[in-house]
Parts: structure tokens; C-alpha cells; sequence
């Protein structure tokens, strides 16, 4: 496997556009669009949210219909959730936009938004949109960067990644974009994401696949512990790279597994980092747990605690905050059994060990924690399940952006 | 029932006392003790957090034993919270402490912390304080809100009060105080509260009637979504109002849960109204749900989200982030059902109409949001269960007092 330049249009068959719909924003771009030459298999995960957006809802019934899907078409102005019969009536707009356009099937067309709740989106500057797009979609490089920054919400960067990977002979590309900074505590899914590959592969594999590879790349990641309803992770996969079809489990189908991990893992870390506000990416390693649920909860605990994020942005090595955390978490565990160290690229400092707190060196550990990624990592010596989760710290811009987030 | 001035002092019986005791805080009162002359009925509620400080074990077990409690002593320096054997030592040295000075059974002595965790106490410290304490006990008004004043950590203002009612021709005194200003989500209790009773009752009915009382008063605040290692809540009753012991449930009984419940809804909505940084009490009132227990998922889940908190400290109306919190909350529901209104002194508005986002008059919304306490009240229309929670907005403030709380 290998890391090449590019996203979502790096595969064979992809094309990718955006525009300043000015949905919301001004003088940026606010929509993209992303589609292949014909149409594909997908796969998808979405919110737990029972409250869904309109689009969440649009894009389910797509991906479980078995339908091939060819193209998506998304917004960062209007999140399009709380929007009743309005909003549904303005997925199947964008949708039949896109079928007049492109004269692809408007039930083989996905939508994604990401904004404010509970508004309603202007169904004549998206059909505009789509009209704009559609004229300029493009297979460079450029066009999948342009479209992950068309994406961005309160984003401070676009992120995009691209890896191609050998299987009987042929090269097959897999790419995505995702975008996520607030309200990102994904539980099944992320803020959004799109993948796409030129991989042949069977619609349920490749969903088997992506539900694995998210529990532990964007379900381990939070920013402020709330799940949006707008979570949508897409998959598209056009068969252009020759390979025999996977079918079934095996060799080439863990080829495809670990390309996914590799590029869903380098996302969702990008988004953690990236958090409302975030001055750090914060990482929680547990190792030697009773079981890998158990080591995913206690993991995700100590990035989800707002008292654990404030001790990270003000380098405090306040590490009781970690162990409370871990203890209500839900996991149940001994803190008699457990080592608590705090590593980043300037070293790596035991503070606890085993129930007794340890007199550590207080210079060391300020400069550990003043890396730009720091690791809280944790050894529970009860068995042999490991995890890990990234978050990043609670500032002061985390308060200001979402005091007036409407505004 | 009647209001009246004072706190854990007020009951027949019950004397306090506190002093500088120097274990963090220099140049205020960091330490309290609250004694009965005679031995009490006891009952207790403890943080469900798997790790639990050396006070809380030793506390729960002397209120599971069945033994009388005569005398707690408080410190707000230190959590005595994942100090191992030391940190135990710590807890029987003060108890012992307390036998020596005043003559009563070290095993009838409850212990309490707050502050920092993963630090040792200062036993000297400690039982020169006991020592200091047991000179100065008064049965005196100022003697408990000194006291209220001592346990105070990042608190901006002491929390007590006391009520009366007539049982059998008898006044019974029911009074109490509390602490807690961060890592405030309690399950199954609250930070640090102490309720002080001269009533007559049996254990068991005692601890029914604070089991039952905690689930809607204490543990439907939160501040930061972090349980503690040393949520504790202690009631003792000393049964000098003379009053025929409680032995049943019945009117004398109904009463008793009635003053209980008022003392406890009392210090808990101080408690998240005071919350860290606070600048406002948030108020959610769910009513007409399916169940009880979805009704305080539902409201608990508005005030806990870091995202409504963060609305209600910028006075925007974002309605929508409250209907995302219910809907991750766990509790099922359909968006068309849902009604939600924000209201305060300045006024009430309807903002979400069954699954239609309203266009309502900002302007108004402001100024009911600007008020120094806010309710969202959500109508589910699927039942005819409510409940209320309380918690308080997300300030600059508490990231700051979180960013360097060690220092």
C-alpha cells in the first residue's frame, strides 16, 4: 500500500466540482459535488441520532435499497435536520438536479449537509448549484482538494487523503475526503465522509467492511461528546480498476480492509485535531484490557471529558482527571491494576502506578504535555484488548465559536 | 412546611465548627466538622465511579454497617481520591482524631473530601485541625454557614438551608449543605452534601427516602459531565424533635419526603447554577413522555450537552442543538411529536412545532435567553411523564478554571 496525492477523484472514474452557492457563507465555496463516471456499488454508515436529518434519511434508503449510487452532492451551509416535510422535499430537488444534468437516476444520487439545524435550505440556489457543477467536474487532483475544502464548516483545514494497493496485478485506488469540528462525537459514523474506489467488490462486503474499519477509526474520535444528526459516511466503489470481483473473504478482501483502515484512521485523526477550538490532537492508548469494548470505552472516556481536555490545553498533568473518567465510563476495572503514562514527542513520564500517585518530575511533564500531539497512555494490566481514541483540548475558542454559531 | 434561616446546624442538637486548616488553600477555611451530641440514625448516597476516593469506601461502610454517625469532617483541599493505602491511613488518622478529642467511637466518624486528585493528604494537618474544630463547635446559625462556607472549593457562593414541619405536634428541623462547582454529573449523588435532621426515623426508611429523593433532585444536575470519585451525600437524624419514630411509610413519612425533597431540589439548582465559570442557571423541563426515566434522559441530555450549554451562554436561539441532544440522548421519540419553548422572566416562545422549525421573533428569543436562569421546555406529546434537570452555560471561565486547576 501507498500513500499517493489526492482524494476522492484519485480513483479511476471520479470526478469532483464545487461552487459558491452562497448557501450561508459568502465569498467561499459551499457545495460539491462528487461523481463517477458509472455508477457503483456503495456502502454507507450514518447517525445514531434519532433525530436524523433529511438527507441522513435520503441517503439510508439508497444505500439499503441496493440501489448504485453515482453521484453526491453536499452543502456546509444548512444542516437540513429538524426541517420536516420542507427538507426531505428539498433532498429529492437536489437529487433530480442532478438526473436533468447528468441524466443519471435521481434515486442513484446522494445528499449530505452539514450547518445549522433546524433551517431550511434554499432549494433554488442548490438546484443553481448542481447547474454550475455539473459543467465543471473535473478527474484532477485540484477538483478533489477543491470539493474537501468546499466541505469545510468551522474546518480550519481540508482533509483529503489518497493510497493506491496491488491486487492480482492491477493497481486499484482508494480515496476520500471528510470535513467535522463541532458536534462530532460519531456513534456508528462521522460528521461526513466521502470515500471513494475503483476497487470491484461486492455491495455487502464492502458494507461489512466499513462498518469494521469505523468502530475503530471514526467512532473513536470526539471533539465535545455530542453525536450529530447529520453523521454520514459514504463509500462508492466503480470496478474500474480490472481487479477479479471480491466476492468473499480473504486475502484480496483484507488487502481492502487495511487500505480503508489505513485511509478512514488518517481522517478521523485529522478531524480530532482539527476540533472546535482545538489547539492539540489528544490521544488516549489503553492497553491490557479485559476485552476491546472495554478498552474502546475506557479510551474514549478520557478524550471525551471536558475536565481531561482543559488539563490538555493547559498542559496540566492533572492525571486523576484520566482515572475519573475511566472510572465512570461505564468499564469496570481495579485501580489497583493500573499505570498511567503521558507520552508525546518530547518524551514519556509514569505519573501513576498501580493505586499509588507517583512524584514525578513536574518540568518533564510540561513539556511532554506541550506537543502538538499529545498521548495519555494507559496500561490496565487486566488482560489483552487494546484501543485508541483522539479528541483534542477545550479552549477558550471552543466557547467562542459556539456561543455564536448562528450569528 | 416552612423556610427558615440556617443550614446543617438548625436541627435540635447538631453543632459545626471550622478552621484554616492550610492543606491547598492558604488564608481561608478549607476544613469543617458538623457533630450531633447524641448518635444518628445515618443514610448515605455515593458516586457510582468504578474509582472511588479512600472517604467515600470509608463512608459507605459505616452507613452499610448499621453503626450510628455522631460527627463528618470535611476538607476542600484535597479528593483523597486514588492514594491507595496511604490515603485510607489518612481517613482512619482523622476519624481517630475525632475519638480523641470528643470521646466518640472512631467508627461512628464520617470523613469527606474535595480537590484535587491523585495528591495525599497532610495527616498532621489534619488532625491539628480535628483538634482545633473540636474547641470551637457551636450550635449557632453562623457556626453552619461558616462551616457551608469552609467546604466551598471553586464555589463562588455557599449553599445551605433549612426547613420545618409539624409531625405529630412536633417541629422537626431539617437542614443541609452542599459544595460542588466542577466535575458535576452526579449518579446517584452529589459532589459533597450534608443533610442534618433531629426527626425520629428508622434506617432503612431513611435511606429509601434519600434514594428516592436524590434520583430527581441531585442527579439531574450536571455541570461538566464528569462524575466524580467523591460524589457523597449524608443524612443524619439524631431524633431529639421527640417526634413518635418513623417506623413506615404513611403521612409522617410522605411529610418527611416532601421537606427532604425540598432541601435537595434547593441545594442542587444552587449547585448547577453555581456551576464552574457559570453565568447562568439552565433549566430543561420535558414533559408528556413515554416514561419517567425517558423524561430525566431527555432533559438531562439538553443541559449536558456542551453545545446547548455554549447556545445558552451566547443567548442564540439555536434550537436545534437541543433536539440533537435528546435525540443521542438514548431515549426513543419521533421529531413529529416534539414541541420546545424557551422561557425565562422576560417571557416564553415557541420555537419547534412537531417536527417544523418556527420562524419566531429573535429578538424576543434574545431577550428571554439573556435572563439569569433559562428553561427549554419540551412537550414530547407521547405520554404524561416530566421531569427537570438543571446545569448551567459553558463560559470561558471554565475552561480557564480547568486549564491550570493544579496551579
Amino acid at each position: 500500500m501507498k500513500e499517493i496525492t489526492g482524494g476522492v477523484t484519485a480513483a479511476q472514474g471520479f470526478q469532483a466540482a464545487c461552487c459558491e452557492a452562497n448557501i450561508k457563507y459568502k465569498n467561499r465555496t459551499d457545495m460539491a459535488m462528487v461523481y463517477s463516471q458509472i455508477p457503483c456499488e456503495c456502502a454507507g454508515t450514518f447517525t445514531s441520532n434519532v433525530v436524523k436529518a433529511a438527507c441522513v434519511q435520503w441517503d439510508q434508503k439508497i444505500v439499503s435499497s441496493g440501489a448504485k449510487m453515482q453521484a453526491v452532492v453536499v452543502n456546509s451551509g444548512i444542516a437540513n435536520a429538524c426541517t420536516g416535510k420542507e427538507g426531505f422535499d428539498a433532498c429529492e430537488a437536489t437529487a433530480r438536479a442532478v438526473e436533468k444534468e447528468l441524466g443519471v437516476p435521481y434515486n442513484s444520487v446522494a445528499v449530505a449537509s452539514t450547518g445549522v439545524i433546524g433551517m431550511q435550505l434554499p432549494v433554488e440556489k442548490l438546484v443553481a448549484g448542481v447547474s454550475a457543477m455539473s459543467r465543471t467536474l473535473a478527474h484532477s487532483a485540484e477538483a478533489g482538494t477543491l470539493a474537501s475544502k468546499a466541505i469545510m464548516t468551522t474546518d480550519t483545514i481540508n482533509k483529503e487523503i489518497a493510497v493506491t494497493f496491488e491486487l492480482q496485478g492491477k493497481t486499484v485506488t482508494l480515496g476520500g475526503m471528510s470535513k467535522g469540528s463541532g458536534m462530532i462525537h460519531p456513534n456508528m459514523c462521522t460528521m461526513l465522509g466521502f470515500l471513494t474506489t475503483d476497487l470491484a467488490i461486492d455491495k455487502a462486503l464492502m458494507q461489512e467492511a466499513l462498518s469494521t474499519v469505523v468502530k475503530d477509526t471514526f467512532n473513536m474520535i470526539t471533539v465535545d461528546g455530542d453525536t450529530s444528526t447529520n453523521d454520514t459516511l459514504l463509500l462508492m466503489a466503480n470496478g474500474l480498476a480490472g481487479n477479479e470481483k471480491i466476492t468473499e473473504k480473504g486475502e484480496a478482501y483484507d488487502t481492502f480492509c487495511e487500505a480503508l483502515f489505513y485511509v478512514c484512521r488518517y481522517l478521523a485523526r485529522k478531524m480530532a485535531g482539527d476540533g472546535e477550538g482545538a489547539s492539540k490532537l489528544f490521544e488516549a492508548k489503553v492497553v491490557n484490557a479485559k476485552s476491546k469494548e472495554d478498552a474502546r470505552i475506557l479510551s474514549r472516556a478520557i478524550v471525551g471529558s471536558n475536565l481531561s481536555k482543559a488539563a490538555i490545553y493547559g498542559c496540566d498533568a492533572n492525571f486523576g482527571r484520566f482515572l475519573c473518567a475511566m472510572g465512570y465510563s461505564g468499564a469496570q476495572f481495579d485501580q489497583e491494576d493500573v499505570e498511567l503514562f503521558f507520552e508525546s514527542t518530547a518524551g514519556r513520564l509514569q505519573v501513576f502506578d498501580k493505586g499509588t500517585p507517583l512524584n514525578f518530575d513536574e518540568e518533564l511533564a510540561k513539556k511532554i504535555m506541550e506537543a502538538r500531539e499529545v498521548t495519555v497512555f494507559v496500561d490496565m494490566h487486566e488482560g489483552s484488548e487494546e484501543a485508541t481514541a483522539w479528541g483534542c483540548d477545550l479552549t477558550y475558542d471552543y466557547v467562542k465559536i459556539n456561543a455564536d454559531y448562528r450569528s
